[in-house]
This record gives C-alpha cells, sequence and structure tokens, in this order.
C-alpha cells in the first residue's frame, strides 16, 4: 500500500492565511452587506506600473510570431533578468553577486520551502514570530518531532524575538546548522541594521551554520544606513543565501517572479566532513524540478530595472508606505501600543486589554469588520500581538483606522 | 555544520537535457557555422495562436486598473480555469472530475517531481526507458541505494519496456506502492489502451498502490478508440494521480501552466494502517510551498478550451504531427527501425549497426548537424535507441531527413 509522509500528520493546523480566509469567508456569508476591510494578508492592491504593463505584452507579443517565439528557457531564469538583478539589487550596494548566482523562480514562498530539499539532517533555528512557511516546511520534511502543547515543535530551537530587543531574534545560546533571519521582518517590522547582520555573519562563520535570510520586504527600507541585502556584509557569501521577490517591491504577488541569491563560496558538509557547493546541489534541484520561470513574467520584471520603471515601482511603494504612516498615527489616536511600519510595510501591534491574537482577530472582524492577522499565528512570541499590512488601499486603510479610533476599547 | 542531503550525491550525471545541451553548445563553439538542427528536446517551436495572445494580453490589461487588478491568487488555480479543464478534458469523455481535484501548477516536471513530498518509504516502480525527473526526483529524496554499474538504483523496480512488448512496460512482478506510466510515452511514442490501463488499475487496487501517471502528451492522440485519461477507466479515481500540461498542448512550454488531477477518493496509508486523503495532503502541500500560477497565465490557459482556442490549437498539434509523419517517411526511405510517432510526437528508432545510443549522438551531430535524443538517456532499456521530435520547424525537419536519407549508414 501507497504510504504516506506521516510528518504531515504533525501539522497543527491549517496555514494561517487559509484560516483566516475561511474564517472571513464565514462571516462575509453571515453578513453579506458588512462594509469588509482587509488589512490582513500581505497581498498588494495597486496596479501593475504602466511601463511594466507595457514591457508584460512586449514578451507576449514576441511569442505571437514563429522567430521571436521563446519555449523552453534556461531553468535558471535568462540572463537579461539576472544581470540585471546583480547589478541593480546588488552591485549598487557594493555586494559583489554574479549574475549565476541568482536563480529566477516564480516566488519567495517556493523557495524558501524547497530550499530544505537539498539539506540533510540539520538543527534548525528559527525566529519566534516568523513566517509559518518556515516552520510547517520544515515539520513536513521531517526535521521536526511532533508539537507540544503550545504548538511547537520538538527539534527547533526558536529564537524568541521580543518587546525588549526590539522584536530583533537573538543569537542561538548554542550549535545550530540553519538559521531563518527575515529583515525588513514579517510580521514585526523590525529591521537588522548592519552591526546585527554583522553578528550574524560571524556567528554562521564561526559554526558553519547557513543563514536563509529572507530580504522579500527590502524595498521598504528608507533609512540610508540600513543594508537591503545580506550580502553587504563582509563575509556573507561563505554563509547565506538570500530570497528576493518582485511580489512587494512591484505588485508581482498575482504575477509571480521572485529569485534566490546563492553565492558560489557557499558549502555544506557530508557525513564525513568533506564540503560540497550549495550552488551546484541548488543548481541541480532547480533543473530537475522546476522548468523556468514564464518568459513574459521575466520580460515584465526585467522591466522594473529600467528608470521608468524603478521610478513607477518607487511611487507604489511610497504609495504603501503612506498608508503605513496612517495607520500608525490611527493606534497613535486610540493609544494602541505598536512597533514596525517605518522600514517595513508591516506594523505590529500589541492587542488591548491582553486580548488573544485571535479573540482580537474576531473582534475586530465582527465589531470593526476589519481583517488583520493574529499574531499568535506566527509563533508563540506573536501571541498577544496583531499584524496589520500598509498594502490596503488608501481610502479603506483611513475608514478603518476611524474604526478603530471611533471603537472604545 | 550545515549538512547537506547526501542522495544528491548519488545522482550519476548531469539531468540529460542540460548534458544535450552542453555538447551542443561546444559543438556550436567549435563549429559555428554548422547548419544545427536541434530534434533532441521536446520543445515546441510555433508561435502562441491568436486566441491564446489575445487572452494573454487581456489578463495584463486586467492588472492595469485597481478595480480588476489581482494580487494573491488561490494557491489551486482560479475557478475559470479548474471549471474549464473538468468539463473539457475530462467530463467530455465520460470522466467523472470535479474542479476542486484539479490544482493548477506551472508545470508538470515540477508537480511530477514534486509528488514525492506527500509520501513515506514506498516500493517504487518506474517504466524503463522513462523520462528522467521520476528517477532523479526518487533518487534525490532519499527512496533508492547507490547506483550500480549501468546506473541503476538499488531499491527501484524498473519496468522494461521493449521492442517485445511494444515499449509497453510489463506489470510489475512483485508488490509496488507507486507506479510511473506515461502514454503516450515520452520518449517511445507507444501509447496505453483502454486494455491495458484496466489491467494496472486492477493491479493498483488489488495493491492499494498508486499510479502517477503522466499524460503530458494526450492532444497527440489521434485514434478514437485510445483513452486520452487514466480516469476514463472505472476505478482509476481509486489509485491514480494524473499529470497533465499546456505545455505540449498549447505551446506553453515557454509560458509555464500544467495542472495535477488528485481524486478525493484517492487513499494512502500510514504505519498503522490507517488511511488518509491524498487530496488532502497535496492541498496541504501546494498551499504552503506554491503560491498559484501567475494570473494572466492563467487567463492564456482558459483560452485553450474556446472555441477558437481549440480549433487554432488543434492546428498546431496537426502541423507537428505532420512532421512526424516526414521524419516516419525518412527514416523509413533510410531503412531505420522505428517505432511511436503517430498517436504520440516522438519517434523512437533503433540505431544503426548496434550503435550506442551516446555514439550515435554524437555522429549525427558531428556529421549531419542534427541534435537528437540518446535513448540510453531514458534508463538502460533504452540503450540502442534514439528519441526524435515532432516538435521542430517543417522546413528544418524535411532537411533533417535529407540528410540522414543521403548519408551511408
Amino acid at each position: 500500500m501507497a504510504r504516506i509522509n506521516e510528518n504531515y500528520l504533525k501539522l497543527q493546523s491549517r496555514y494561517l492565511f487559509s484560516e483566516i480566509g475561511k474564517r472571513t469567508k464565514n462571516f462575509i456569508a453571515a453578513n453579506p452587506k458588512a462594509p469588509v476591510i482587509r488589512l490582513g494578508i500581505g497581498d498588494t492592491t495597486l496596479p501593475l506600473p504602466p511601463s511594466i504593463i507595457d514591457a508584460f505584452h512586449k514578451g507576449i507579443e514576441e511569442m505571437k510570431s514563429k522567430d521571436s517565439y521563446k519555449g523552453y528557457g534556461p531553468e535558471q531564469g535568462y540572463d537579461f533578468l539576472r544581470v540585471a538583478i546583480a547589478k541593480n539589487d546588488f552591485g549598487s550596494r557594493g555586494a559583489k553577486i554574479d549574475p549565476e548566482e541568482i536563480f529566477i523562480s516564480d516566488g519567495s514562498k517556493c523557495d524558501t520551502g524547497n530550499i530544505l530539499d537539498i539539506f540533510g539532517k540539520n538543527k534548525i533555528a528559527i525566529s519566534d514570530p516568523a513566517y509559518p512557511v518556515y516552520v510547517d516546511t520544515n515539520v513536513m520534511i521531517g526535521n521536526t518531532g511532533p508539537a507540544n502543547e503550545f504548538g511547537e515543535y520538538e527539534g527547533i530551537v526558536y529564537l524568541r524575538s521580543t518587546e525588549q530587543s526590539e522584536f530583533k531574534p537573538p543569537l542561538p545560546d548554542r550549535h545550530v546548522d540553519l538559521i531563518y533571519l527575515c529583515s525588513p521582518n514579517n510580521p514585526t517590522g523590525s529591521v537588522l541594521n548592519r552591526e546585527d547582520l554583522k553578528k550574524w555573519v560571524e556567528y554562521a562563520r564561526k559554526e558553519k551554520s547557513i543563514i536563509l535570510f529572507d530580504a522579500a520586504y527590502e524595498a521598504f527600507i528608507e533609512d540610508p544606513q540600513l543594508p537591503h541585502s545580506i550580502f553587504e556584509i563582509e563575509g556573507a557569501d561563505e554563509c547565506a543565501i538570500e530570497f528576493r521577490s518582485f511580489s512587494k517591491t512591484a505588485g508581482f504577488t498575482g504575477v509571480r517572479c521572485a529569485f534566490t541569491v546563492i553565492p558560489k563560496k557557499l558549502k555544506g558538509y557530508d557525513e564525513k566532513g568533506n564540503s560540497h557547493d550549495i550552488h551546484s546541489l541548488w543548481n541541480r534541484r532547480h533543473t530537475t524540478k522546476f522548468n523556468g520561470v514564464s518568459y513574459p513574467v521575466q520580460v515584465a520584471a526585467a522591466a522594473v530595472y529600467t528608470e521608468e520603471g524603478k521610478k513607477q515601482t518607487r511611487e507604489v511603494i511610497n504609495y504603501y508606505k503612506e498608508n503605513a504612516k496612517i495607520i500608525m498615527e490611527g493606534l497613535k489616536a486610540a493609544n494602541f501600543k505598536f512597533f514596525g511600519g517605518i522600514n517595513a510595510p508591516y506594523i505590529w501591534l500589541k492587542t488591548p486589554n491582553n486580548m488573544s491574537s485571535w479573540d482580537f482577530f474576531d473582534l475586530l472582524l465582527q465589531k470593526l469588520n476589519i481583517v488583520g492577522t493574529p499574531g499568535s499565528g506566527f509563533g508563540r512570541a506573536g501571541e498577544g500581538y496583531f499584524r496589520l499590512t500598509a498594502f490596503g488601499d488608501r481610502e479603506k486603510t483611513k475608514e478603518a483606522m476611524e474604526r478603530i479610533k471611533a471603537y472604545k476599547w
């Protein structure tokens, strides 16, 4: 009989955003006229900028005639896109990344999950709270034991990010092999500075560990002192993999394009202690289990790096950043305690009256018709907190904050 | 130190098509004026039909304004596409498949590899010769031991498809849990008929095994008696998963859209013998490690099912089928022994003078400047055979056959 992967049976509940979707759907079914405002899932709402739309159309036009038609492309992505990324996202910031170290993919969610394919049994450290995919994919692949009463899995080292540490994860108090970091952070909006990252790189090099660095929100950094890539730190090319995405930078959540940077210097080890190139392993994985990103999508993504594209995507980001300001002003007026929102699209608020995160979710949905994201969905350290996103519509964001201000907390 | 997945070290060599690409590139570098014709990798060459181009553009136009912009979509795919598939590809052929049993993805290559995520330790049977991804992904995930002198992996049951069996794989002579079948077959072009599939379904139901049925080439079937889907066979919904793709049906190799059908009746088992829904497990995998297919791509794919789309994709298929005829006529004239090519886009030829597959590849490349695919790259039973594809350009296909006919074998 066909045996299933029993690790899936350890998973504690539905994927967070599916659960939010379900509760919201049920509420709307019961209250079809409720003016629901969604500030929950971090989904973009502004249209694609005109220069990206134009490039996207051009990519399709090429598929129309035999001479310019594109069939299978390189699984790793087209050179025109890899070169543009290497130059604009890394070279311009003093990080030496070769185009061949960049793997184009259809999403950072996929990559942060699939990356585990090329690793063996390792001690895993994950910031808490964190994007749920990091933990869930480790459970699925068998890197953990069962969950305990708090829904935490045996074998994972949770790095608690608390208010005391400005929601930055502490260095592990023991040896770990793989470390998940996300900066600007989802969900807390905190950002690691150069000093923080230097400490992490130092730790990882000493322990021969690998940092899985999720920089999906780097476009929201406004402080010029803050690093956008871990590869701005010397030595990071010996101990880090970086995940980037066009989703939040250029509104590609529904278009699907991302990339992962694996330096050629990066090594992993076999049982005997021999070193192996992580780049080669991922290249083998990527060419065997993936077939490249849609050609017109790659043409559209490359347009993000044109002068027009840069200007237009910056305008979109600024719109969302203005939303963040509106949310922060509203929360301030309603006497909430909150964090993030400045170099990140997320605002992380402390629930009032010590409510649990899900109780606050239900209250917000039922009383104020606002959908947010319960902090506890991101991990135990998120309990008592709640995430709002700046990706909403301007008028609706304002309206949501008016409702929050008017409510008697 | 970060440990790698050592199963990758068992992999015998480069992925077949990367190796072909490399040898071809080297040859062209040394002989820049050689008029190379590619009949190797099964890549489409005709442009996207006009109605699909139009739909693709329309999908992008929706991304241009705030009201119709699409961010994250359902990971499983949009209803409009799942409903069209259920009706046209299954309902119309008497196979009852619910839209919810269809998972839209960015490629069958990805799905046939990723599907192993949800399974545990199983006895795996793979037809030989076969698409290399089936074997390689099993090696990567640890379902095999090391390779032997023939490059075959311990633990896999190879189902030898030989000339005597019309290149159809025999039923296993023992119990197996997962079975990879591909019909119309890549690389041999053989097709399983209803009687064949009934035997497989009977075997799988008896053994509680699951058939992983790759039907990526079903659009090339012209014999009305042949099934296009395994779900046309009664009981298959209790023992099969089917992989389908728009790549070869509608020229989507560079556009990327495919789907996988997992019936809700399908069960797998845990160690204690309890049954679990495979559909739920895949849904969990799909929503956690994937983020849906590009919206405009799904709009384009749905256009394949309009009256115009059906007519235009049929014309494309017929063009390739005419190429297949030209190849078969050429091989006949040159006294080659060959198979397939009628209900499939692949022609499987016996190499002349008992040459090895790779020797024939090198000869064809160097002497006739034709790129094909060595049969041995698909498995041990492929040694001494060679695959040509009908996906080339008409004039180049004719020219290639002229060269083959003119050569003194």
